[in-house]
């Protein structure tokens, strides 16, 4: 191919970029409604400011001192010197998506509520616009900074060298990039998840069940830090949990390309991948429109008709992009580009079976609520252990699909090349796919401010409706997060082997897993998902004791409160989160980064690819299950709201509030940052090869 | 050695089987109480009989349609003709393990209700005597099976072939013994697992919350049915269980003998350390006696105190064995025993350490039922997944300790051989582990008698006493159940891969972590204990449903039952358990010996042993987690009951009520049977090689 071909990329980085600037006008043209509408939204954005400024701070320390770290270690020769700069941008742009989705997600919350006066398709035009702003800034600076790095390595810093050693550098300052990117989306969704939960429970926990006041009065002093929480965790955490999973399959799959024996063609074909998806993304969502009289199921047919377009676009666009740019002989690549499309349209349409209230599962699950908290609690936990099954299942026959189609045993490394393809084929429709995700916790909020500001009823019912549509699209958002991450992973764990034969070509690997060492990483990476939820659901846990404290506080000492004369102090409650999840993502997120040091230092290479192995099967596995039991027990409890088994108020209502509030750490705090570990242990175990070949005990010891 | 030597085995057996006869005799001589105990005592036999009668035919019929299965594959030249014998013979004697045991449980509980009449010792005495007979049927049955069909192999069957092919053969038909020795003990647990929760839980629902009585509450008439689930599943289910551990942990030793090429010797030597492991545990019993003013600390300290001496004596008695049997040479095998001994004690300790509420683990879990019902439920699966960190450490570093020093990477083989045999070595105290095991049930059964005999205020305290010593006793023992069963998988999945060289020593293996058909096996096996854990628990929350509505009924239409003046149908409750039992353990079960066929059919070989490596890691975590959760949720309600936040009847009490109910079928049905499951699969598909080998479907498409 023509390099200039490979100049689509940043070209389509800033189509994306500038999409979203547009898109961002027209929400804010909008009006924000009442004067005490300015005043909540306003409330919001401080809180979500106050909060990002403080993590951004308390991030950016840990970002110095790993700067420090990796430069010392590139002084000692184990890392090429642009290791620490790559580090450092990849946390960077990581966490401008998620502020900059977070600061337009906070601007379209009081516009959607105004905008849901008038009808329910008007708020869901500004809702889903302001996701789109959010979509496209993933995918746009994603591009844009990898394009970047790519440019800068290329033809600047590695400009004179050949170009097998060329690429294979390149990849290993991209891995860096990865790295940093995926410790900021790890400490993001981390610290946004434990925030928003511990605001929500605590909230729920005092204000509907000990004070009987209803979801989102203005009189519980945590109302505001639930609705920032679901910013800074849904919008912020999300925001740059993707853009980690949407840089990480490309860059993993740059990595391959050098295996595959592919070159300069290969590397560039995820990043043009990437370019075609973002441009079929940009026209799927002019698809995205109904009439003005449209009942949520048609507003879900338009969210999805939006996406399918995209999705077969990119099939067809992608065929001469192989065809020209891998050869004809190579056209197994595309194969396994589809494989990746609809392996996420499955895992997407299963998640939604297992937790959507319009299936038997959730409606079952339901039921059980009328004999108590106990049995929907078993219900849950047994629905979401079984609906891991099928995305097995499913990603199996993808893994084998593309790999197969892609190389097969006789071509090993281009088979693994079309697994780490498949990956981003699936991600290649992110711009859409998270624009119809992140409107989500817009019309929560926009349903939270109609109710604070005593809008009518009418309001309340429409953007109760937009929420539980984003309940499900988030559900399938989750889907490709963890579908596309256990691809990614599987292509890291390669790249990590391709980085030790760089680094030490006579290492003599035993990957088998009979080998002590890889069994016993076996063993240590199944644990390691379930010791991180373990944390990351006490931490939720700990920030809501605290929040519970507070609230019974304020409803104790300031007079008239309860009466609506006096105003809660809503800063001290948003204060009371910032600081807990501040001082709780700190454990969880070192875990995935020091545990791959300790046991590569202790076990060696071998146990290092087998904890990776073992935590990528069981971090798939038990995400899945977290986000499933989770997503179930909330739409069961909605289920009954909508008038099942005695409706709101009743016994069975109230032992599914119990499920609910299990599930919250569930699904939006331990269940979707298993994906970041999983892929931030690989990149870290890839970033410290050189010095784990170096100094390892059991190697020490016998060898 | 002289082969004179092997014949302690046998020998040993005989003097174990004696040992539990006297026992049983003694037991036997205490006086069963009132008439009314009698009655009570009569009525939990019948059902256990009525129970096990139905569990076993229906079981039997299984049996006969493998029987002839095996059969027609032997026929087919697949298998040798003693497969299908070998299969048959394993199924009963764990199923005659189970069922001794119960026979001896059920005679015991009105004993040692009557006995606590007189004093706390004397209650212990019964109890604990009873556990003995039990625990000494188990490795005596277990020692007599084995020995039996290693004499009859190999000087009847194979007397005229060559050593190391006559070894070969002898292992393959053992690991056929184990597979029907592991698919009975599957029913056994999975169906006792369902039969007691499904009372348990279903009389608490109904008895306790709903109407309002105490805990065996004679006007309740699940009332039997919760005490015969204590004697089918805690005492049966566990029974056929161990069995399994205890054979299998020997079998897979015996298999690895062949592959580190230590031919007759090294085969013999597992039996052997067994036996030797049996007489310690005859000597260690005697020391478990304490004063007749003891208190619950003494209790325990004077179990332990048998245990301890009993491992005492193992490590000075095994290494004679080792260095006569074996040579010099290999005394690092005997660095493995020792290895598997303190394993075993360390995992027990860190059970007990999160589970007991004398430690801070569980006290804080209590705490956190002061927000409801949700925090108990979230902490207490925190709890369990925190808890699993440092059994996968002590596993790991028992694989690396007993590996290294019994061979190495330079002789693999042994080193491997080294890992079986810690196995062997932490399962050698099993007579008297779980004789201190299995009296629990009997105390909680005794607890039951003294409510419903309505025997003085004091009685029930000391069976209390009794009781909440065997919930610490019995989650030592799962502690051992699944750490043993971690190292016999492994054991048995290098088994497998010799078996398939045996039947084809030119089938390539690649089993690295990488390759397409193992990592989808891995996420397979990663996957199938949580589908298994969701069908046993959906199971428990199914037949509790149909537990809930009988009991409702005959509150309703009973006429005089609440006033105590009409008799509950006890026996139509033991029979709805009975039937629910019976239909639902079949689908779990059958997932055991399906899946690894299945695999096979499809991936081949190499994805079969991915497979049971992710079952065996994830395998291994979720039944930490879920034995951990379980029992601390269970003591923390306790915790409760003994005062702490409000004691009984406060809204803490109700929370924690809640997460005990979930935590039952997590400790009692899933959690236990999860590690008989990844021993069955590796025992399935070994059995299946040669059908794998010939067909299928990956082979078939891509070679």
């Amino acid at each position: 191919m023509h390099e200039a071909v490979f100049f689509v990329v940043p070209i389509g980085s800033i189509v994306a970029l500038l999409f979203a600037f547009i898109q961002a006008k027209r929400v804010l043209k909008f009006p924000e409604g009442t004067e005490i509408m300015k005043k909540i939204s306003r409330a919001v954005q401080e809180g979500a400011n106050a909060y990002l400024k403080r993590q951004y701070s308390g991030v950016g320390l840990f970002f110095i001192v790993m700067f420090v770290l990796l430069g010392v270690m590139a002084f000692a020769g184990f890392l090429t010197p642009f290791v620490p700069f790559a580090f450092i941008t990849g946390g960077f742009f990581s966490g401008l998506s998620g502020f900059i989705g977070m600061k337009i997600a906070t601007a379209s919350n009081a516009r959607t509520a105004a905008a849901a006066q008038e009808s329910l398709n008007r708020g869901l035009r500004v809702a889903f616009s302001s996701g789109t702003v959010m979509g496209f800034t993933v995918i746009g600076l994603g591009l844009l900074d990898l394009s970047l790095w790519f440019f800068l390595l290329k033809y600047v810093f590695y400009a004179n060298i050949e170009e097998v050693e060329q690429i294979t550098k390149i990849s290993q300052a991209m891995l860096t990039f990865g790295m940093g990117a995926s410790s900021m989306a790890l400490f993001a969704r981390v610290g946004g998840g434990i925030f928003t939960k511990a605001a929500d429970v605590g909230a729920d926990l005092v204000g509907k069940v000990e004070a009987g006041i209803p979801e989102d009065d203005p009189r519980n002093p945590a109302v505001i830090a639930d609705n920032v929480g679901d910013n800074v965790g849904d919008v912020a955490g999300m925001g740059a949990d993707l853009y980690e999973s949407y840089v990480g399959s490309i860059i993993a799959t740059i990595a391959l390309a050098v295996s595959a024996g592919y070159n300069f063609e290969g590397a560039a074909v995820p990043l043009i991948m990437a370019t075609v998806g973002a441009v079929a993304s940009i026209i799927g969502t002019f698809f995205v429109r109904c009439s003005e009289h449209a009942d949520q199921k048609h507003l879900l047919a338009a969210l999805r008709k939006g996406t399918y377009i995209s999705s077969l676009l990119i099939i067809i666009a992608s065929y001469p992009v192989i065809y020209f740019i891998l050869g004809p002989e190579h056209i197994g690549v595309w194969v396994a580009i589809i494989s990746g499309l609809i392996t996420g349209v499955l895992i997407g349409f299963f998640t939604e079976y297992f937790t959507s209230d319009t299936y038997k599962p959730t409606q079952n699950l339901s039921s059980s609520s009328l004999t108590g908290p106990a049995t929907i609690i078993i219900g849950g936990i047994a629905l979401g252990m079984f609906s891991t099954l099928i995305p097995v299942v499913i990603v199996g026959i993808s893994i084998l699909v593309s790999f197969y189609a892609a190389g097969g045993l006789s071509s090993f490394g281009e088979g693994l090349y079309g697994v780490g393809i498949s990956a981003v084929g699936m991600l290649s429709t992110l711009g859409i796919t998270l624009a119809t995700d992140a409107y989500g916790p817009v019309a929560d909020n926009a349903g939270g401010i109609a109710e604070m500001a005593h809008l009518p009823q009418k309001v309340r019912e429409r953007t109760d409706a937009l929420d539980s549509l984003g309940n499900t699209t988030a559900a399938t958002g989750k889907g490709f997060a963890i579908g596309s991450a256990a691809l990614t992973a599987l292509a890291l764990i390669v790249a990590y082997i391709d980085e030790i034969t760089l680094k030490d070509p006579n290492f003599e690997f035993d990957l088998s897993i009979t080998n002590p060492p890889v069994l016993i990483g076996l063993f240590i990476g199944a644990m390691l998902p379930f010791l991180f939820s373990s944390m990351t659901m006490s931490a939720v846990g700990r920030a809501a004791q605290s929040i519970v404290k507070e609230v019974r506080r304020q409803f104790k000492e300031i007079k008239g409160l309860m009466e609506g004369k006096a105003e809660a102090d809503y800063a001290a409650c948003v204060d009371i989160c910032t600081r807990g999840a501040q001082k709780e993502m700190i454990a969880p997120a070192l875990t995935g980064i020091v545990a791959p040091v300790l046991v590569g230092l202790i076990l060696g290479v071998n146990g290092v690819a087998g904890m990776l192995a073992g935590a990528m099967i069981t971090g798939f596995v038990l995400a899945v299950m977290m986000a499933n039991s989770g997503g179930a027990w909330d739409n069961a409890k909605k289920y009954i709201e909508k008038g099942k088994y005695g409706g709101k108020g009743s016994e069975a209502h109230k032992a599914a509030v119990v499920g609910d509030t299990v599930g919250d750490p569930f699904k939006d705090t331990s269940g979707p940052s298993i994906n970041i570990l999983i892929k931030l242990l690989s990149m870290v175990s890839i970033v410290f090869a050189g010095l784990i070949l170096k100094y390892s005990l059991l190697d020490v010891l016998f060898k």
